[in-house]
């Protein structure tokens, strides 16, 4: 980097170097301070060391720039001036804080350091100012304990304990009953501590002690946990966080001190109300750290909540007074709902933080509906305020949160929703039982397609293997079924019927509660409440739907997924996994029959079987959908997945089939494959056997013919999968256009249809110029695509892309986001040669990526025609998409004044 | 097509409308026929119905073009007028004979038909005109046989039948004591099982018979064994093939009569001699049908072939005057060897076909340099007269072709070379067995590299089951082993330690020999020839050297490969795949014990332990390749193949790391992977375990600094496998880099290495340019990036890829010659990009495709620096390499000049 470049910005005292739309470079944090000064609030000086020092530190194995030195030390300069307190100065020591502070808020995750500029020298000095000896011991052990734990790296406990020793030879209670002289001996004790553990002295050098303090906050970007929370919410390793440096201000000392945080709306409900606590003679940790009680802010917060405690608005007026004006200030100012932190010091109110804060999604939705109608934003900015995938939260049912639960294991949230039922461990199991009415949670180490039907008929899954992107994670979340995915303390035992975790066993036919959002599970029955979709949701979705060019459908193949889908808003069917259809207990015997067969002949008459089964689903389907477009995509997985894996079901196989046990087993052996996701599926197994791709088309036309009898309107789109080559897609399609003029002419009734083929290999995607001349669509089948691409089974990366996180190679999954660099240029390719071929090609995705907001983005910029996602993610897609637009487009101010 | 198009083109008396060069549009033999007509000779008139008519035929549901049936009767009316009968006229018949032809010999797999014309009125005037009752009726008979059997689809049998009853009732031994009465009653016969067959007549009508004729033989394109002779010698099914029809000349008109086939020089051995065979008083399907022995043309090859019967040279010494100047006019006119076929009638000489005749790897070595040498060609036109992959039959052993065989079973031809040795079952026995001096045949269902050190010890590997690119193949051709692969009929009973073909059972001990080159196994040990490498070979290479610009490494990890490779004249290693360094039984347990490894630590551990073997194993390579560079790819394949499969195994691995058998288990379930093509392999094993690539990194470079203190060069280039983003191989280059620089300075010595990476998934060959920033040198590993671009696993293709060329999906086999629209786009946009960051970056090719030579041809036109092959193909891509420059480079001329 130049040398040019500026590594640190002041602020305070009413003027500062930063601005709030600095916050890349400053962090949140940062952003928010200088903001608050240049508004005129109170805020104590300090500076913000700036996240590009983070990426040089990390990019020049964790050293500085050369000029950092000089630039903090001048804006130590101003603070002290400013303050007017010297850093080190026994006489008047200035303290400082040193907190992180990346672009997007990590709370908790990285590391803070309070009253920093302590030493014995200088603690004295503290004592003598404030004339409160007992403070300047408090704060100085408080220091030498955090700065231990965070820059020495000494376990918490070893001080801890030395308070508890302290205490129990007093006998206190309260650290409150602890004095001066009780203090000064604990730090006695810390510094001998530092001293055994370390082998030398605790830093006495105040200088000495702040360059330990900002390596350490940058060094906590890479700690574990943030690592992790980085990846739970999408945020990029190499953003970096910024380091801010800031006179102390305490609100330990005394009655006329306190400090709180609070929100200028309430961050549940989105209520317009001032809503926060605070803590009298505290500082921050102390709110944190849940030992007291905090009071709320306000007298309505007190009463709401039938708090016995005083709220500020009674206990000091003015200050909660100026507190509420600068609530309305920051509101109108960032024309949002803010977060804020504040102390107030002998009764003068200081500014410690301000963000944008975080809500549920039903109080995002109310707020910003309400901003719209109080004029103070637009819809575009409505619109651009919720998190597309928060909106997830409402469309489930969710625990009663004040239900008591008992929480025995947690797996990860694989697919929101709260569920209760019997525990059953097989899919016929739990078919049974809901057949007779019973609610049941199904636990599997992991799931497989056989499981379907079994998913299909529980409340909710568990599985003690996976990841969000195994088998069960991903089905669960299409059906909109709860799912605790990879809950690995579980251990199942079937043959005992049981599942353990350390002591405790849940046998099958005791209730279970699971709740999906947060990986819970939870022993009996935890009630819950259902979701409503009020109506701000209603008028949010449809200022959105106004807005949005990209058309939102739904990988559907069940009624119950179709209807759920369309009740959400879907504008079709973007994928019908027809295999999905063969597993069901009454088809699956059949689909065996035709695998076992070992000729032409013989799968036909299996097939005959088939045929009325299938065009029926594929008459729901229509029904159901009503006129808005079918794409349904023929067989893809390999045949070996429909075959029986335990001896019981061969042995019934065997004699449905009306073969021997070793002859099923000879034939499931022959299909077995090494890499079954590269083998012998999709269009190829039409290649190998057309009359499987026939019998399909029939049941399609036929369901359609079905329809039109009735007068109904049908948009079937056959789309043939795993095409790599164009001679592939012209047989098969040979085959359904062969099938549908035979229906045509012998039923005398004429339909429409379209022939398309998915686009999921990178051979595809490079032909698809030659594809296009075929194809009268596209549909991008990115959970393949990516597999493809990267070279990477989305069954066995759980394993290894967690070392993928840790050390910044991936930041996302690219099983949920699009991987725009690779996979997206191959989408790009594909798109504009299939266009140049075809000018009409309709374009659409049917990965898992469908519904994931940033990948919906992309695809809107590709110009894409429609996404297509689970049911429960179609108002997410449709929001998605709309602010891909407000992004994008020029128009849509005059889309939204048209609505 | 337009109406413009000319279909037929006709030839005789002299003139005629095609030449030599339009080969494609008349296949071979029309191309030959009209140009011989045009040099003068004596061809029997007649015309050729285009490839253009078979082509259009196959897009038309096998119609014909409108204009055609026009065309045909002109030509048609023009034979009739060149040779002076009429067709279908009674009192003067023309018969005919109609032929395939297409661009490529095809030998006797398509259909003909000869004598066409002849009916119940025709046969008659046959017998009036040639004076020869009996010619002409057995003549009918041979035409209704043969008609019958290609256009009506009736079984030969039943006309042999009828026959051998006739035979029979006279006491006749032989054909030719039947009487010109004996054939009536034969073809009285004949007719009525036409008409009971297939419920009609035998046309009578001879312009039916030419177009049922016509279509058969553009029928029989198309039938099995023509689509199977195609794809094994990668004839694309779009050339089609077309139909000569011709006036039919006889050689069985009398004692002064005669047939035969010839080549202009020994198609054996290459040497500048006439050799050919001739049947006196005989047609053309006598000398195939074998109940003759053929005489030998020339006194030379009569004598040499210590042959009783007179040569045509004796027999009829002007007539072989005649053909003698014939062939002499033939090869100076086609500056090549000619297969030609002739019909001497009373003394009177046609000519039936002259095409390039086929040749064994060793002829047409010593034709071609002979021909220079003669002056009749120049030296590029020799180097691209040798078929590439034909010179693989230089390099191997061969079975004395004197000797005996028994052979019991055949399986696929996947490595060549004649190997002997005892039956084993196992990998260590072979070793065991080996060891102990004894030469021993690996018999396997399948094999995986744990089997590797016993595909090493064993002269030959058989298979059960897999392709030509399974594991066997391709490790088999790798090593230079003799292999026969998926010999389906063999059935391998390890427990009893025999297999079984039919009733025949061998044992383990018992004696077996196998050709790879033709995949026959046979019983006890058939005495084998060692390869020369004669003068011929030498020199065509020296002046193929001189022209290519591509260099040619090998793909070798032992000692003996290296050394076999360097004798080849491989000129680096471009793949040293280090895995197969640890399969060895003494290292594999120290693998083992680094992969159960329950941390870091005691991976390092183990890890210690491998060091020192794998630094010798590179010190044995560097010291082989003696200055050429050599490439080692760091560990590639996924930890689980190092694991133990049986319960013995497994309690052996269990005792040595000292662990309990339930840990192995657990670890080995832990490591299963659904897709492992896909998985936790290759440079993401050096992202999870770091400490692999180190130790890997010191073994490297330890070897580089003996060397170096030895005196000697050594240019190692260190690859990293399965990079699919630029931040992987960042961090493992780092890791390299690393231990050279900590080497270079604890050891004083500098040394010269490069970091680079393999390139085989779609997103890194997307990704290239940023991918180049860290690499020195790509390396394509085409067998991955098949697989991935395709997404199509080479394990499992070989069920479903037969019906992809009978369908006519594909024509050749991606995994053995690059799918240039697919992956040869990726490889073209990775070079491009590569090379636009690093204008010096080595581009190379490692995977299986380096060996063969359209995919060498088409790395030329790449720009890439270098291809890299099994040690036993380096020769055969050293003649591609300059075939590829001669046919792309304007300056190859100079090149052989300068040399």
């Amino acid at each position: 980097m130049s040398t040019q470049t500026k590594w640190v910005y002041s602020f305070g005292d009413g003027h500062a170097e930063g601005r709030a739309d600095m916050r890349n470079l400053l962090g949140g944090k940062g952003a928010g301070l200088a903001e608050m000064c240049m508004l005129g609030l109170p805020v104590p000086s300090g500076f913000t060391i700036t996240t590009d020092v983070c990426t040089y530190f990390y990019a020049h194995d964790r050293l500085y720039p050369e000029s950092l030195k000089g630039e903090v030390n001048n804006a130590l300069a101003e603070v002290e001036k400013a303050v007017g307190c010297g850093f080190g100065d026994p006489a008047n020591p200035l303290l400082l804080s040193v907190r992180s502070g990346a672009r997007a808020s990590m709370p908790g995750m990285m590391d803070t350091i309070l009253n920093l500029g302590l030493n014995n020298a200088t603690v004295e000095g503290l004592a003598k100012i404030s004339q409160d000896a007992r403070f300047a011991y408090d704060s100085y052990r408080r220091f030498i304990q955090m700065y231990s734990a965070v820059v020495l790296d000494i376990s918490l406990h070893k001080f801890e304990d030395i308070i508890e020793d302290v205490k129990r030879a007093r006998g206190f209670a309260l650290d409150t009953e602890m004095t001066a002289h009780d203090w000064r001996e604990v730090v006695t004790a810390y510094l001998q501590i530092v001293q055994k553990e370390r082998g030398k002295a605790f830093p006495q050098d105040v200088h000495e002690q702040l360059w330990g303090a900002i390596g350490a906050v940058f060094g906590s970007w890479m700690n574990q946990r943030a690592i992790t929370y980085r990846r739970l919410n999408d945020i990029p390793a190499d953003w970096g966080t910024a380091v801010n440096v800031q006179a102390m201000v305490f609100g330990n000392k005394g009655e006329d001190c306190c400090t709180g945080v609070a929100f200028t709306r309430n961050p549940s409900t989105g209520e317009n109300s001032f809503y926060g606590e605070y803590l009298v003679n505290a500082q921050g940790e102390d709110v944190v750290a849940g030992i007291r009680t905090p009071q709320h802010l306000t007298i309505k917060g007190k009463e709401e909540n039938d708090s016995d405690l005083l709220a500020m608005e009674e206990v000091m007026p003015d200050v909660f007074k100026q507190l509420n004006d600068v609530r309305l200030k920051l509101e109108s100012h960032y024309r949002d709902m803010q977060d804020i932190e504040f102390t107030v010091q002998h009764g003068k109110l200081y500014m410690l933080q301000t963000r944008t804060g975080k809500r549920t999604a039903m109080a995002a939705l109310r707020i910003a509906v309400e901003m719209v109608k109080e004029g103070t934003i637009g819809k575009e900015e409505a619109i651009k305020r919720i998190e597309p995938s928060s909106l997830d939260q409402l469309l489930h049912p969710t625990l009663d949160p004040k239900a008591e639960r008992q929480v025995i294991a947690k797996g990860l949230p694989a697919s929101p929703g709260a569920a209760s039922g019997i525990v059953v461990f097989t899919a016929d199991e739990a078919e049974d039982m809901a057949g007779k009415g019973r609610k049941v949670i199904l636990c599997r180490v992991e799931t497989s397609p056989e499981d379907i039907h079994g998913m299909h008929a529980a409340q909710g899954i568990v599985t003690s293997r996976g990841g969000m992107t195994s088998h069960a994670a991903v089905v669960a979340r299409g059906m909109g079924r709860a799912c605790v995915a990879g809950a690995g303390e579980l251990s199942m035992d079937y043959a005992k019927g049981e599942m353990r975790v350390k002591d405790i066993i849940v046998k099958a036919g005791e209730a279970i509660t699971i709740d999906g959002a947060t990986g819970e599970i939870m022993l009996g029955e935890v009630p819950s409440v259902q979701p409503e979709l009020s109506g701000d949701f209603a008028t949010l979705m449809q200022w959105a739907d106004s807005v949005r060019t990209l058309k939102v459908r739904t990988n559907a193949e069940t009624p119950l997924d179709a209807r759920t889908a369309v009740k959400f808003g879907a504008e079709g069917i973007g994928l019908c996994r027809t295999e999905h259809m063969f597993f069901d207990t009454s088809r699956i015997i059949a689909m065996r029959e035709m695998i076992l067969a070992e000729n032409t002949q013989g799968r036909r008459k299996a097939l005959d079987k088939l045929l009325p089964m299938q065009q029926k689903d594929f008459e729901d389907l229509f029904t159901i959908m009503d006129g808005l477009p079918v794409t349904i995509r023929l067989l893809d997985p390999p045949l070996h997945e429909f075959l029986p894996k335990t001896k019981a079901e061969i042995e019934d196989v065997a004699k449905y089939a009306g073969v021997d046990v070793a002859q099923v087993e000879r034939r499931a052996a022959m299909l077995h494959e090494t890499n079954p996701m590269l083998g012998h599926r999709g269009c190829r197994l039409g290649i190998s056997y057309p009359e499987i791709s026939e019998m399909q088309a029939h049941a399609i036309f036929g369901a359609v013919i079905a329809m039109k009898k009735q007068g109904k309107t049908v948009l079937p789109e056959v789309m043939i999968p795993l095409v790599a080559l164009k001679k592939e897609l012209d047989i098969l399609a040979k085959v359904v256009h062969d099938a549908a003029d035979a229906m045509m002419k012998e039923s005398g009734i004429k339909f429409d249809y379209m022939v398309g083929t998915m686009i999921e290999l990178p051979r595809a995607a490079l032909r698809a110029g030659g594809i296009a001349q075929t194809a009268e669509f596209f549909s991008f089948g990115t959970n393949d695509l990516t597999q493809t691409t990267f070279g990477l089974s989305r069954d066995d990366s759980a394993s290894f892309l967690p070392d993928y996180y840790r050390t910044g190679i991936m930041a996302l999954d690219p099983f949920v986001t699009i991987d725009q660099d690779g996979v997206g240029e191959l989408i790009k390719i594909a798109s504009e040669r299939g266009r140049a071929t075809r000018e009409d090609l309709k374009l659409g995705i049917c990965g898992e990526h469908g519904g994931d907001p940033a990948s919906i983005r992309f695809c809107h910029k590709l110009g894409l025609n429609y996404v297509s996602c689970s049911p429960y993610r179609v108002p997410i897609a449709r929001l998605a998409a709309a602010q891909a637009a407000i992004e994008n487009d020029r128009d849509v101010q005059a889309r939204l004044n048209a609505a």
